[in-house]
């Protein structure tokens, strides 16, 4: 590809979002002298009697966790969405607002507080991408649930308040920000091509080479030419899918192998437990024809260069437009060396 | 207003951008068990010898920096955007990417080491306003230049590398994708009703008066009904003007007024030097007819309940949409009380 991309600013597009990032190659060069995140190495015990997460500990509002063996979901206690509040709608000239409804969940990967999903066997992995199944499915039967979003975030820097592994799923009435831009552009592509925008990214990605870590039967993992993050990987099945309901026996263990691949090269990286938010980007559960989906999971990492020094994304960012230094191919290169 | 919205979750738009912030009110009383920042209590020297920014040091790159009085601005060492760069296009498939140049300036707010825009006299910031319409206005004249961010990232969370007051100009050939949505929402209102969307929105906002925290002659400082980060403020003029040359000398006065009135009560609210980034929203310079243009200036601050617990925008506001905890009429409320 053209190698002015490694050399010189410019912006790629992302095909799901419609929307821009700007690269500055050049800029990985400069000297750092701002603040340095504090990395705890303090070793975590496998079960911590004050962690509201762990096997049998009292929760804040009174319930008892049971003494789960593998994975435990749960009702959100200080849910951002609920169920039972009443519908309204604001729309007194440019005021405009509606109401939200929605359950929130916590899913904790282990009962051992002292893992992360890059510590734990694939098999138990699995065991998470069941109880994703398990909850995008019954939520979505919820009538007035149309979007389930499924997340991690790891690591104090990433507002983890808990380092117990442990992820959370908000489902709600409508679609988010997000989703919607990804719905719009799927849809677009699916309707004048009838094949999926994703599914005909990946094939270039396959053909190019450059921005693939890791590969299996069903997954591509890679850094997505569009990366906003210094260290973003996506996984996506390599043949169409539109949520993860789709995935068989065999494709649900190569999903979590791919997990495990790539967040064992994470830890590697700068040798520490490796902060990110993670999330799947599915269909929605409106009840639509939501043929044009390819579900996706994606890490948002903040590290950039050390275990200590992470990517701000402020001023510029915050006004402008996402802005990262190392390019998309760079990344892939350094991690895929640690798999 | 709808008490619904002091109550329920809920979404509001952001008229600006044509995208909604997720409103969970009840969230505020859920307990913080995560990181907390540090802040640094130390005292800055009005000058410093190992700064790069203080008058007559020498720079990264081995300039010296003039003996400066007031405001000082030179051109980014480690700029993102440079004009030398070539230009190229790659349009392979659904790989799409375009180069871009642009200028990166840094401005000096103040030769004194110690201060912030809070501690500033009114008469001083004016000059930093001054300042900003002769960068605006000179690059917005190159031809290369269809788009000027003036912004500031203020304190070591939010990304600031150096505690010398100052703020960056980053100009470039295109516009960035927040920009590109203000514009295009602006002038889909423009061209249906003749008139300034925010124009028309401020004069609601005047009625309304629950998220007003400050107003002299020409400008108004509020929290805007759709505002993301916990104490987000808008600056703007409430007479449209496309950009900041549009100022009269009393208008000048007046917005460095209100950004001293803003910036006092931002220190006062948690008893600490409030970091924020903020940055100037204002009509391209591509040579189009930017009628539809309000200029407004913003602070997205990212602390929450202490000097030392801020809100992350991290899984769900990163995979689906902005979240926040506090109304916009509360934020108002408590900044209102400081003024
Ligand atoms: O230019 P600085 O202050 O070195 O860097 C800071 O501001 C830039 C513009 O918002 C960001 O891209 C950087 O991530 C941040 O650390
Ligand atoms: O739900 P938690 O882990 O308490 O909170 C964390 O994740 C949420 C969802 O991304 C965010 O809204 C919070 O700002 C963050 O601190």
């Amino acid at each position: 590809m053209n190698s002015n991309l490694q050399d010189y600013s410019h912006k790629r597009f992302n095909i799901l979002t419609g929307e821009w990032v700007l690269v500055s190659p050049h800029r990985a060069k400069r000297p750092w002298q701002g603040q340095n995140e504090e990395v705890s190495k303090e070793k975590r015990p496998a079960y911590d009697d004050k962690c509201y997460l762990c096997a049998t500990n009292t929760r804040i509002n009174g319930e008892i966790n049971p003494d789960y063996k593998d994975v435990f979901v749960f009702t959100n206690d200080f849910a951002a969405l609920q169920n039972d509040s009443p519908s309204f709608n604001v729309s007194e000239g440019l005021f405009k607002a509606k109401s939200e409804t929605g359950i929130c969940k916590v899913i904790c990967f282990s009962p051992d507080h002292s893992k992360s999903l890059a510590d734990m066997e694939i098999e138990d992995i699995k065991k998470v991408v069941h109880a994703w199944q398990k909850e995008y499915k019954e939520l979505g039967e919820n009538e007035a649930i149309n979007y389930v979003q499924i997340f991690e975030n790891k690591g104090a820097v990433m507002g983890c308040s808990n380092p117990h592994p442990h992820g959370q799923i908000w489902s709600q009435s409508t679609l988010p920000n997000e989703v919607d831009k990804k719905d719009k552009q799927q849809k677009l592509y699916f309707s004048k091509n009838n094949k999926s925008l994703l599914g005909d990214y990946l094939q270039q990605e396959i053909e190019a080479k450059e921005r693939i870590i890791f590969e299996n039967d069903d997954f591509l993992v890679f850094v997505p030419f569009w990366a906003i993050w210094p260290f973003e990987v996506m996984i996506a099945p390599k043949k169409q899918q539109k949520n993860i309901l789709e995935l068989s026996e065999d494709g649900a263990k190569n999903y979590a192998e791919a997990i495990s691949v790539i967040t064992k090269a994470y830890d590697r990286l700068f040798n520490t437990s490796f902060p990110y938010s993670s999330g799947i980007h599915q269909a929605p559960t409106n009840g639509l024809d939501n043929s044009h989906w390819h579900w996706h999971m994606s890490f948002y990492p903040p590290l950039l260069r050390s275990a200590t020094v992470k990517k701000f994304m402020v001023g510029y960012e915050m006004f402008g437009s996402p802005q990262r230094d190392i390019t998309a191919e760079i990344a892939a290169k350094r991690l895929k060396e640690l798999i």
